[in-house]
């Protein structure tokens, strides 16, 4: 990637070995093998703890914002124009070690490994934390960035609940964090000239081209449908198949036609999550509660793929006496990442060793793209060879995360001269 | 029902209401309206505390045997020959009132009612409440009759755990139980002469044919099917539906079958519990666990409807990369109650009031058909207007209420003169 790579390890790669190690057994489930660190859980705050570790023990300023994210300055911010990079600690439910660390970690090995080739940073540089970006607690994800940018305002965050009943202001405050101050930060945000978010490819098309590290193009455009199928409990043993009202069917059935139309429209239709009440094994269902996910190329394909979906539950619903309605919780449009920014890095890569950078499409959601709004914006995937993510599977080989760490060095340093 | 039934209210209609109000708030979910009264918990412990008391007021011995169970005894029961009428209190998931405790205020309204008309028992007459017939909690229908009648080994019964991990020993411990004391009770059973379970019935063929109070006939032959679908778990935003392992569609399938196949067959079959890990939003499931609960009239037609489910999960699973196990968790054969005492009980209601009487079968399982192989035994049905039960909203008219009160009581005192 660097024609003048030296033959010994590179600061970066030794530093992002140790740090790699801290942090694998924080908030790992013992049975499952993959983490549960939920936003302002212990695992989560443990996970917070090393940030502020990290950034110290490199002399960075450390400073949590309004919203409970992590910053790590080198040089004053209020200068303007700063170069920021970083992801986020936490998981989904039993997800992989690398979709968030992996961001997190490069960022200070990648400031460890441009120190050690001498470089200086000519602008204020930042590595930040984001908090719940997973969603995985209170069903929201990147409400840490949503929040900053003024994409999701202060009323709507302390009305987030999560499985136990426990609010969003309730939650942050027990992990010390002062929930009044919640709202958007528009002049943390404009003091910011590039943010760079390194993440671990949540699919296989590095894999593919046979290349470690690839740049981003857009984000899909993706949202969260709740579907409640509302029917009547019955004793499962003795009411009639005629005299039933039963949800479940209905359930199945849109399930079945998600996965048919996202194949005709080359797009994604997932039902990954449901509620059912009673949940007794002999009792027809008062309620099936299913969440769609899904994502698609361009937004006329994704409201195609959702409006089948629908017309296909609401015909089941209505044949079998079941009522049906349909939420969207969540939607997030196309995000075309900041094209100069893209090709600067592209040229920050490629110049030294005609490195080949792939740039690629994804269906995943990440704090830059809320940020791409507000901030320019750019994203480094590093190779998955399985493709396998929010998994304990989940998994990146040791020299691609390096190459991934001194691509980051490269970027970072390249932008901190522009 | 009688032709010298009393024009002012009878001593049972009257000690049936007051009990029925005294019952009704223990257990009830104050946003559902159901019944959460499962095996061991506080609430259930309340309903036994209310049948002793009962038993004590009305001057009768009382006593838990080796498995939990609650008997009241006027005479001693050691003269063999017993009549015994009783049923449970427990409930499934937001249950409705009346499936199980319309039994046991029944027998002591009923007991009440023959006491006031001057009879006498001429053999031993218990009233029992049997522990955890629903299974709602450790997942396995009538506990405390399958242990009386040697049908589950205390083995068995130990491994039997909840939601949370408690084990039954566990739970019965906490509840003032003994559980080393666990297992059969021939004895005790073998001192019964008729034991006659009074039930709400759970579908409409008494509406349908305009009758108070019915005898059951048989139980189908039923069961409980647990089917463990096991995919990868993945993003669900970025895995090509081609590279995707998704258990979710092949439990679709399998619901949509079994609805099906009972059709075609004329039987039931229900998917009405679920399980899904790691049941995030943008996560394909590793599992899917559903459970099948299927009857029919006869033995064949369920093996065909079940084994037809199986056949069409098991082809969309191999399809679909994911793994399927299947555990049958639990099987009741036809129970055909005693031909004998279904002949008596009819006679006895029959034989003042010419009332026809109709003979129903019915799929729900019930203590009275677990004993049905050491006992002698036989069921009345109350009439359920709408057929709804495990549900808040199961319902009986006070007056067939009465009506069954007063059959029992009838049955009773006919069942202690022969």
């Amino acid at each position: 990637m660097r024609g003048d790579r030296p033959q010994t390890e590179p600061a970066g790669a030794a530093s992002f070995h140790r740090m790699w190690r801290d942090l694998l057994p924080v908030g790992r489930h013992p049975a499952s093998g993959g983490y549960r660190r939920y936003a302002w859980t212990p695992a989560d705050v443990e996970c917070r703890a090393w940030f502020r570790e990290q950034a110290e023990a490199r002399g960075l300023a450390y400073e949590v914002d309004r919203n409970g994210n992590q910053w790590a300055w080198l040089g004053d911010p209020a200068d303007g124009d700063a170069v920021v990079t970083g992801s986020h600690l936490d998981s989904v439910p039993d997800g992989g070690a690398f979709d968030g660390p992996l961001g997190v970690v490069s960022a200070f090995a990648a400031l460890d490994e441009v120190r050690r080739r001498g470089a200086r940073f000519g602008k204020p540089f930042g590595i930040v934390n984001f908090g719940d970006e997973e969603g995985a607690r209170f069903g929201l994800a990147c409400v840490g960035s949503r929040l900053a940018a003024g994409r999701l305002t202060p009323e709507q965050a302390h009305r987030l609940t999560d499985a136990d009943g426990v609010t969003l202001p309730r939650a942050m405050e027990a992990a010390g964090i002062d929930p009044d101050a919640l709202g958007p930060d528009p002049e943390r945000l404009s003091r910011i000239g590039a943010f760079v978010e390194l993440h671990v490819e949540q699919g296989r098309a590095l894999d593919l081209t046979g290349d470690r590290v690839g740049i981003a193009g857009a984000i899909w455009p993706h949202g969260r449908w709740r579907f409640d199928f509302r029917g009547e409990a019955n004793h499962a043993g003795t009411t009639r198949l005629a005299d039933r009202r039963d949800p479940m069917p209905s359930y199945a059935e849109t399930v079945l036609a998600a996965r048919r139309q996202a194949e005709l429209a080359g797009a994604v239709a997932t039902f990954a999550k449901v509620a059912v009440e009673p949940n007794g094994v002999n009792a027809i269902p008062s309620l099936v509660r299913g969440w769609l996910d899904s994502r698609a190329p361009e937004q006329d394909t994704l409201d195609t793929v959702v409006g089948a979906i629908l017309d296909a539950a609401r015909a089941h619903a209505d044949k079998h006496g079941v009522d049906l309605d349909v939420v969207r919780e969540s939607f997030t449009p196309v995000v075309e990442f900041d094209h100069a920014l893209r090709d600067e890095l592209a040229r920050i890569l490629g110049k030294d060793a005609g490195l080949k950078v792939p740039v690629l499409g994804t269906g995943a959601g990440h704090d830059a793209g809320i940020l791409s709004g507000s901030v320019p914006t750019a994203m480094l995937f590093v190779r998955n060879p399985t493709g396998v993510s929010h998994s304990p599977d989940e998994y990146a080989a040791e020299d691609d995360c390096v190459a991934g760490v001194l691509a980051l060095a490269d970027v970072l340093e390249g932008l901190a001269r522009r």
